[in-house]
């Protein structure tokens, strides 16, 4: 069988989104570049795939997907095992918190935290825009914040939905490595359960496979 | 058995996904009024419910959910039956449709439009903020570029995942119905696909019952 496809580059954090749930899941899977400096996103062949021009897509078969968190939830769902089993969709509790942790990940988690990792790492190495100082100093003071909330959850639970690895978790994964590697990284330290679960999610063989491919500073 | 409860107010349209969710499973539920201007949502008694200090939150027992997408999903998931199947998990593509749209109106539709609710309705109503029409017409030709794949999307198929109702349209229905209260409400007149779908949404009884409820002009 023909492997599925993942349409844009793997140093892309919303493109690392979906790579993390393949390699989670064992599927065989291939990235076919695409060139967004050069605004092949917005091409009638990208178009195609995803309407509004935004990286990634995904094909499986005649099934065109895209958005990363709807994407990740199709490859955990489908190629969902006893033993990998991120959705948990067969227990509506269980489900619910994995929705819970995926929604704050989106809405207050990367909120704070993305800003920062745009303003240290990507304007500059992509865009050659300089850091603008003022939104990473708010930038982090939202994310001491949530950083409290997330403490005082992972004092209770092993990973963000409880005591089970989940999509929740994994949707952390690209934009706090990008972090990790800004001058602001040691804040984690202020967060002892926050960083031993950062510290247990970078030790799977998926995330240590595709950190390398994400954006460094220079 | 108790009712679940609602904690916030039905005027708000992140409670009103809510709702709109429990009126189409039939669901018996009360709702927990607390007082946004007087800051509740910020007082222990509510950071218990919800550590980001923000409504809805949702009581089922003793589970205790945040974040409004995420409850809908566990009462769309807990009281599926054949004839009301929201988010259709039991089939991988048409759950991905689901969750591809759902994503959609969070980071396409509802960053277009929202912004156009705000300024005409809720800041100069509850605030006393005049509209910056600068931000309006910005979001007004931010939406049309939207809408145009809605219209695309529309003309295929009679919901947005597809030929059944899911929670992807269900989202839309609380700020849309704000919207229809601005004087911009005449946009949706130049898509007639998108106008048709509106329509046929705003004749469920579930939609019919909260809309009363949503802010409008004064």
């Amino acid at each position: 069988m023909a492997p599925v496809k993942v349409f844009g580059s793997a140093g892309f954090t919303n493109v690392a989104r979906v790579l993390v749930c393949l390699e989670e899941v064992g599927v065989e899977y291939e990235v076919v570049d695409i060139d967004f400096l050069a605004k092949e996103q917005k091409k009638p062949e990208h178009l195609a795939r995803n309407p509004f021009g935004e990286i990634p897509a995904f094909q499986d078969g005649d099934l065109m997907l895209f958005e990363s968190r709807a994407i990740g939830k199709y490859i955990l769902r489908k190629y969902r095992t006893d033993e990998v089993d991120m959705l948990r969709e067969s227990n509506p509790g269980e489900a619910a918190m994995v929705d819970v942790w995926t929604e704050v990940q989106a809405n207050q988690y990367n909120k704070a935290l993305a800003p920062i990792v745009y303003e240290c790492i990507i304007y500059p190495t992509a865009y050659g825009i300089p850091t603008n100082q003022k939104v990473v100093d708010e930038s982090m003071e939202k994310l001491k914040k949530v950083l409290d909330v997330y403490e005082a959850r992972l004092s209770k639970h092993k990973y963000l939905a409880g005591n089970f690895i989940s999509f929740a978790d994994l949707n952390h994964f690209a934009f706090t490595c990008c972090f990790m590697g800004t001058p602001y990284a040691s804040l984690f330290d202020s967060f002892p359960c926050v960083k031993a679960w950062w510290k247990n999610l970078m030790s799977r063989p998926s995330t240590r496979k595709l950190s390398a491919n994400l954006p460094k500073m220079v």
